[in-house]
Order: C-alpha cells, then sequence, then structure tokens
C-alpha cells in the first residue's frame, strides 16, 4: 500500500473512554489533566502512523507545542470521552493535529464539546533518537487550507523561537547546592488522594502512604550516589492520624546518615485537608527508609559520604549512627541466635 | 458457615501478582514501595475480615504500626511476588499481622524470601468514623504465643508513644506564610518516569507532562480559594526539551494573577537525569494554567485577590494582567466573527 | 529444589485483591473486565510456571483461546476477589487451566461464586519468539480426568480453526443513528499499547485485551438502555494473533442480538503496528459478550428491542439468537445434569 494511500485510509482517528473516579476530584469533575493527557495521546498515534506513512526510517511523533486550549464545559465521573484528531498541516520537519472533545453521557445521550485543540509533533528516528525525519506531505482537500496552515505554522514558530530564549533565562537563575549535602539530595511530592487510594471508610490505605515514602527516599538516594539504588530496611512505622480521601498529602525526604554501604533517609508524610482548612495541615506518618546502592552484578558499592552542614545535620547524623549500630547489633545477634 | 468459623476456616491469606515494568526501576529492581503496598494490602484484608468475624458494628482494619522491615533480596520484573498474611496477635483494640514476600522466578522455578514484616491494625466502625470497635480474641495453636505476642504488643505500644510526642514537636516549627499569598499556594511535586509514561524512543509522553502540569496548578488553585476547582484555560506550551526515561522531574507552580472569577498559575518543569548527572538539570516545559472556582450547581464563585509580596510578584502579575484581558479581547473578537 | 518437584508442590495459585473504585462502575458493580484480567493474569503465572518446570527452553504461556464464561452474581467494590486457577490438561503444545473466581465480602463474610473459567496457553520460546516449546505432561490424579481433557481439547481445536476462517471479514461502515438501531450505539475506542500492558515477550497479556473488550461492550450496552448495565457471560474468545507491544489497537463493539432480558454484543479488536506500517492491519481476535441490565436492587430490567436496518443485521441477530437458544438449552440441561 502506498503511503499516500493509508494516510488517505486513516485521516483522522478517534479515542474514547469512560471516565472513572480516578480520573476526576472529589466533587466528579474530570481533570483537566486527564483530558489533556487523552489529547496528546490522540495526537501522538495519529502523528506517529502519518510520519511512517512512507518508507524510510521508522519513527515516532514527538510532541513540539500545544496552542492554547480552552475547556468550554466541565465533564464528569461516568460520562464518555470522544477525542478525534486529524491531522489539518505539515512542514518538512512537523505535523500540525487539531483535537476535538467531546462529552457524551451515555443515559441521556447529551454531548457537549468541552475542547478543541492544536497540538505540534516533530518526528525522530527509531535508529537514531536524535535525528528529526523528514514529514510525508499530506494532501488538501482544497489549496487555501495549505495556505492557512503555513500561516499557522510560521506563527507557532516565531512563538517557540521567543519562549525559548525567554527559558534559557529563566532557568540558570536556580542556585543549585553543592553535592553530597543534604539539601542537594533533599526531596519532596505532593499527592492528591484519590478514591482508589482510600479504603471504604475514606482513608488512605497505609500501603499506598508507604509506597509514596519509598518513592521519595528512593529520588533523595539516587540523586545523593547516582546509581541504581534499592530499599534496604524501614525503620518502624507509626500512623498516627488518618488521612482523608480528598486531601493533598506531601512526603519530603532528606539524607540523614551515610555508612561505607548504606544511606539513611528521613521521609515524613504531612496532609493538608485543603477545602476543610480550619483542620489545618498535619504531619501523619515519619520513618527512616535505608537504602543501598548495586553495581550491574547487584553487589553493595560504596556510597559517598554525606557533607554536614550546621550542627542540627551533625546530631541527625549522630542519631542515625547509633540506629545504624543498634540495628547491626541486633542482625548479628539473630544470626547467631539461628545458628 | 457462622462468622467465627469463617475466621477459623482462612486464618491467612495470599495474595501474588507479576511484576511489571511499572513496578520496578530501569535496571529492573522492583521498587520497595510496591512491595510495601502488596504487604499492607494482604493485612488490611486479613485484619478486617478478622474483626468483623463476629456480630456487632462492621468495621475497617486501618494500619496503626509496621515494624522494622528488611528488604533481604532484589525481586525482578517477570517474577511473581508471593505475600501471605497471617494474624499472630490480637488485644483488645488491636492486630497484629506477619506477612511474608516470596519472589518465584516462573522460568526457572527458584524462590526466594525477600521480606518478612509485622503490621499493627486498628478497626474503625463504619457507622462512626472515629469509633475503634472491639477486636475478636483469637485461638492461639500453643498458649506461649500469646505470650510472646502479648510482649510485642506492650513493645510497640510503648513506642508508639515516644514517637507520638517526637512528632508533636517538628510539626510547630514548621513557619506558614500568610494566607492569599503566592508563597501559600506555591507546590511542586516530583515524579519518577517510569516505563509507561513514555513512547517507543523511550521519551517522556507530552501528555504525560501536561497532567502532571494541570495536577500541580489544581493543588495550587485548591490551596487558595480552597473550593471546587475546574481547569478553564491552558496557554501555548512549547516542549523546548525532551524527556528521558529514568529522570525524575520537579513539577512547580505559583500563582501570578487573579481576576474577578479565575486564578492564573504558572508551571515549571524540570528535568534531573539522576544518574547521568553530568548533564545536569534543565528546564523542559513553562505554562500559564487558569483555573476557575465552582458552586455546587458548576456556576463560578469570587476568587479571593492574590496578596503580593515584593516586585517581581508585582510585575508578574502585571504581565498576568496583559495576558488576562488580550485573552478576553479575543474571545470577544471570536464571538463576533462567529455571530 | 528441581524444577519438577516445584510443579507438584504448587499446582494451583490463588490471586486476591480488593475491588476499589476504578474497577467498577458508578453504581458500584465491578466491570466484568477487571475480573477476566484477573482470571488471565492467575492462567499465564501457572501456563508459565508449568511450561517451565523441564529443563529446556524458558517460555511464557501466551493465551490462545478462553472458553464461554458466566458472570454468575455481580462482585462490589470494598469486596476480595479470591481467584484460583489450576492445569486441569495438557496436550504437546498447549495446557488447559480452569480457574474460579470467589467474591468475599470481609464485612459480613459472605462468599460467593462469580465465575469459572477454562483458558488455553501456548508458550512460546524467550530466545525465539515465533517458536513454541514442548509442553511438559502433568500427572493426572484419575485416568478418566486425561480423556474427559482430551475430548475437551479436541472441541476447541476444531472451533477455533472454524472462527478463524470466519474473521477473515471486515467490519462495515458505520452508519448513522436512529435510537436502538445497531448505527446508535455502536462504539470504538483506541488503545497505545505500553511496557505494563505486556509479557516479557513484549506481547499483551490477553487480559488486558479483553479488558479493553469489555469496556466498549459496556458502553455500547449502557447507550442502548442507559441503565446500569453488567457482564453476564463472554462466548469463547479465540486469540489468533498475537500483538506487540507499540501497537496500536482498535476495540470495536456492536449489537447483535437482544432478547427480553439481554443484550449480546459483538466485539472485534484489531491491531495496528503502527510504526511497521507495511505489516498492514490485522484482526487479532472477536468475541461476543452479554450483558444484562439490573435496578437498584440488582434485579435484571426488560432491554428495548433491537431495531434492525437491512438484511445483514438481520441474518446477524438470527445467529444471535441460534446462540442465546443453545446456552438457554446448555444451561438448562446443566442445571438438570447437577440435580
Amino acid at each position: 500500500m502506498s503511503a499516500a494511500k493509508l494516510a488517505s485510509v486513516s485521516p483522522s482517528i478517534q479515542i474514547c473512554r469512560i471516565m472513572r473516579p480516578d480520573d476526576a476530584n472529589i466533587v466528579g469533575n474530570v481533570h483537566g489533566g486527564t483530558i489533556l493527557k487523552m489529547i496528546e495521546e490522540a495526537g501522538c498515534i495519529i502523528g506517529t502512523r502519518h510520519c511512517n506513512s512512507q518508507p524510510g526510517d521508522r519513527c515516532v511523533a514527538a510532541l513540539a507545542r500545544v496552542e492554547r486550549t480552552d475547556f468550554l464545559h466541565p465533564m464528569f465521573i461516568g460520562e464518555v470521552a470522544h477525542v478525534s484528531a486529524e491531522i489539518t498541516y505539515t512542514s518538512k520537519h512537523s505535523v500540525e493535529v487539531q483535537v476535538n472533545v467531546l462529552a457524551e453521557n451515555i443515559l441521556t445521550g447529551a454531548k457537549k464539546v468541552t475542547n478543541k485543540a492544536t497540538l505540534w509533533y516533530v518526528p525522530f528516528s527509531l535508529q537514531d533518537v536524535d535525528k528529526i525525519v523528514d514529514v510525508p506531505p499530506m494532501e488538501y482537500s482544497r489549496p487555501e487550507h495549505e495556505d492557512e496552515g503555513k500561516k499557522r505554522y510560521e506563527a507557532q514558530k516565531l512563538e517557540r523561537l521567543e519562549t525559548k530564549e525567554r527559558n534559557g533565562e529563566v532557568m540558570t537563575s536556580v542556585p543549585l547546592p553543592e553535592a553530597y549535602t543534604v539539601g542537594f539530595s533533599q526531596s519532596s511530592l505532593i499527592h492528591l488522594v484519590g478514591p482508589s487510594d482510600c479504603t471504604l471508610l475514606g482513608f488512605v490505605h497505609g500501603g499506598v502512604t508507604m509506597k509514596l515514602m519509598d518513592e521519595v527516599a528512593g529520588i533523595v538516594a539516587a540523586r545523593h550516589c547516582k546509581t541504581n539504588i534499592v530499599t534496604a530496611s524501614v525503620d518502624a512505622i507509626n500512623f498516627h492520624r488518618k488521612i482523608k480521601k480528598g486531601c493533598v498529602i506531601t512526603v519530603s525526604g532528606r539524607m540523614t546518615f551515610t555508612s561505607n554501604k548504606s544511606m539513611e533517609i528521613e521521609v515524613f508524610v504531612d496532609s493538608d485537608p485543603l477545602v476543610e482548612a480550619e483542620k489545618g495541615k498535619y504531619r501523619a506518618v515519619t520513618a527512616f527508609f535505608t537504602f543501598i546502592s548495586l553495581d550491574k552484578d547487584n553487589r553493595p558499592l560504596a556510597i559517598p559520604p554525606l557533607k554536614l552542614e550546621g550542627e542540627e545535620e551533625q546530631k541527625r547524623f549522630e542519631e542515625g549512627k547509633t540506629r545504624y549500630l543498634q540495628n547491626k547489633a541486633k542482625r548479628l545477634a539473630d544470626k547467631e541466635r539461628h545458628q
């Protein structure tokens, strides 16, 4: 089948999916981010398909730009989102995709347009990730469509150049702490508690919290030693206060101690009930995670020592060392008992 | 079958699941957090089942404490994790669950113990979320098991009290910015890029990035006005640099402008290639999100005005106002053109 | 422990998991697709384990066929699904796995059987993805079990050959929507296959495909009758061709038949290898799903009759009716046999 023929056989694509509880906030409004993700998935599929519709390097369409997008109506859990995408312009190295989103209430049959979006893709070769491949030209049903597309292409090209310059500037202003200090690897994440994170009582499953804690601790460890790191142990964790559906939790981690072959990371979980602000933020959980670093054959590597700044960090390091020595002694005692 | 009989029929539970790419890091080591989450799911099922094994209030077992847990061996993608849990002690208001995790390589048949964990659960009533219900006493196969369990119970009770006091202390030291300032609602999250976030080329799907950006912007908006908020529009987004699998991305948002009925939030995406540290952190994407606040009938609410501190915030506010007025003018022009 | 010994030690497997909001529809009924996915995961684990229980090529069990499966009772959010699988027959190149699903309400202790399923797997070599390896023969506790298994094996082999031929025909063009017509409820979705959808060989897990098929069939059913609908049964499904990572799959559904209390929906899965466009799109799977409609107390509701347009729809309706009457007769016969 010729490239042109294939393109004309599938000039558009339609994705549809039922909106689920985890796609929405507590009130049932689907997150804008869920819709943006579907829009981009449709764009990526049709863009990749078009760019592979002729012989030559196989490639994947990478998103280069999204034009301003309005959310015209809210979408709700239980509705079916229809995302339809079609290619509307091609330049030598880019593809313009236009996407429409429709929300259908399958119980009443009501449909409403929620979004119209325009995306630009650039195809990168599967053989050489940094090589941009040529885009097969599309056929326009009317010549003026090509002219209008060209105008949009030139306009966005200009704007991309402008923001590129602006962006370079911003980044340099960010101050970087010195490597191997506590501040250097310190990390935190926020997580909006969704329905699937919760028990029947509407409280977060302890396991969900622990997974996030391990994720943050792992990022702290990887930032410190920049190798393959794995969890070696978790100290006792106490869950003092329950975390409710709809809360935002902040999970923060900082390195407290390094031995020759291990790192100890302290992790805090703070819960913020957002809407019921009068209740205030509170600390829900804290714990110490120990990570080790592994080489290609899964053998432990040496850990760069933590650089301490100030009395407090020194104090926490000493406490970490005490825990480390206690656990080591305990492991030895257990070993002897089992022999 | 009577409730009491069921408890004796099913005194243990086994969960098992194949480990997938999304459960592991780039090298293929399963995240400790994935294992902790499965451990807790098994504990929650058996704890809840036991606490409901007699007449009275229906309840859900909430995790109160996890004892120190060691990760004895790494687990890999494609292995089957077997998580088995059994109840080993009951006090009046808590249940001790012991969990073992085994990794089975179904290709070679090799099995190894990866974890042994001890969890404590407290049952809360479904009718009254703050009421702790009585735990039905378990039957011990040997009397010494009960004595040993009681010792473990007393030891953990003591430790919980201790850390509770320590925790109260820490929290008060956190300084809180004034409400409605930029600093008050400012938020950021980190996300470890997993296989399912990426295209065939190993680059993050633009849609995944946009979803995270919308999530952070939504949290900033909700923190500011503490109501149900939804995305109204997203300004043009340029994807200057690709983000690779295995990177950690930091997505930060800060409020720049409020009109009567809308908020503008600036969102930054910074990528940190962790392991390839020589490449350095870089700013991958920036964008402006506009959110509105809705009441119960999905009608827009007034937005509390942003309190500005310092010249820079003032400047950003003015720039936001210009964008706001431009977009408003453009919408009006579009409307007229379509009439 | 030797491989052969392991196979005899663990001839069965049990998966269990709490049902969460995203596993269910708005009313709280767990999607049939969620259950089908767990059934296949259990089947894949035990099938792969068995086929690797002797020296030789390491391999992965790929789903080749699922026998007709009935959904005997609805399952709800908060219940624990117990999926147990055991191997019941082996031919030279295939394994039969029987799976039972039990829903446990851990609050009341009530348990009910929701599904019994039979799956056929074929082991493919990890070294050479297109090579089928020999299946180690199982040991039967009674000789008649082997004979019965052989009969089931021959019967399904014949049926697979038949449907393979039928599969050639491609989906007809989309008509326009009057309510209760086939065109009105006809739906399709597109899914980009990600790493976590795939086995170690890079092929889509059969369970992932079945979950998407159930989702589309559910949308067709909901569009037709605009009520709470649940999966009642799935006819035998044959997996003719494997679907690879990076493909885009299109899952389409159309209503073929309605009885007084049930709807039959035909579902097609077409795979499009995007990047390797020269390979062309192909039909990978087809199946018939039966849905029923439930009121608030989970009692079946009457179904609006399907409006037929044209000879082809009339013909498909008659074929659906034949299947409906055959299944009804078979259910009655089974019932009598068990009395």
